[in-house]
């Protein structure tokens, strides 16, 4: 018996019109879809695809604790996978459902470092949230030989001063519960007004704000972005 | 009359069917569509999207010559989007098809500048190259809190190294003519094992190579990625 094969499926920011030709073709076809959630809360991911699964498609749910510690997460991919493997070996693909990309910030990759060794593993790439976000604000990201920079908004405040301080345009992540601190490391750097705050981008509650507008609490998925606008490529 | 509205449409890495659900439906439903051209060859967004345009569509092409210097590229998309102006205030909605995402490194930004003062410009955003050549070459990009460097090859040589030298993940993009160049930086810095080279993401004629097994020439839609893999994400 052939077994099945994994595909790792990016789909997009949230709209679920931002879903690839490619990604929707998989999901409609999927007899096995797999996706996680997080402490027993609905999967964003399985929300953003939900038109396209096939009502009789069997769903892997991989629920992952809310820790810090690192060990309950594991445990939980570490069961995923088992699941996943087993179907594979019958024979079956399994479609696993990823928010944005699967390899840029996403949990496919705890899937992937386990299974990617045994089985065949397709990725389909999906729109980044960082695209969508800088589409939603009207600020072209990169143009030319400018370098972007990446960061997770959870770093330390000296580390995030010392990378934005070097930078051209910079985007920083998973801004959430540490807005306040990024809000400081801007204004120390005087980029206060060149800053827009994005919430969950293409989403229908989207919110996008210059930064001295935000809201005090932020949710997990939102975004600041630090680039020059427009003007500069007239 | 109400003008029309310019849509800047992302196509993704090449695959057509990496093309989203969006940006496919505003393409089929297009009377205008607008692409660039370099110096008379044939458009990369329009082969990606060729099959879903229609046949009756106007085509809009704005020749860009090869130039170092800057005006005549500037006077091809004045002349540009003189004609796109056009076509919006007679009422006619435009398409303008890129390459990857629009925002992101995208000859997009020219027409932006010029016209989303005095239009209703909507950009559609689309996959990237990055994420679809880490998708290809099987390398995960950033997870957690790791930081995303991306660099433009056209960078000078210290600046690459430097830039490189404190970084986490990287991605050296717009390969080309200075691939000598990066090659050395990566293997003065001791990288060449982790390298890889990918050429024509998700094309036909793709290529996936450690970089120490890269071709002597690389064409400009070609990138180096440096990553750990997947390994750390057990």
């Amino acid at each position: 018996m052939v077994t099945g094969v994994l595909y790792g499926v990016g789909l997009g920011p949230g709209a679920p019109d931002l879903i690839t030709l490619r990604a929707a073709r998989l999901i409609e076809g999927a007899a096995v879809v797999a996706y996680p959630t997080l402490a027993g809360a609905a999967s964003f991911a399985r929300a953003i695809a939900a038109d396209l699964i096939a009502p009789d498609a069997r769903e892997i749910v991989m629920d992952v604790p809310m820790s810090v510690e690192r060990a309950p997460a594991q445990a939980a991919y570490d069961a995923g996978a088992v699941q996943i493997a087993a179907a594979l070996d019958a024979g079956q693909d399994v479609v696993c459902l990823c928010e944005g990309d699967p390899f840029f910030y996403g949990s496919f990759m705890y899937l992937f470092a386990r299974l990617s060794g045994r089985y065949r593993v397709e990725i389909v790439p999906g729109v980044t949230s960082i695209t969508a976000c800088a589409a939603r604000a009207g600020r072209p990201l990169v143009a030319r030989n400018e370098r972007l920079t990446v960061l997770p908004g959870p770093l330390p405040e000296e580390e995030l001063r010392a990378r934005i301080d070097g930078a051209e345009s910079v985007v920083i992540m998973k801004v959430g519960r540490h807005l306040t601190k990024i809000r400081t490391v801007i204004a120390d750097l005087g980029l206060t007004d060149m800053a827009v705050y994005v919430e969950r981008a293409t989403l229908p509650d989207e919110v996008v704000l210059p930064l001295a507008d935000a809201p005090a609490a932020a949710p997990y998925f939102s975004m600041i972005l630090l680039t020059k606008g427009a003007d500069p490529w007239l």
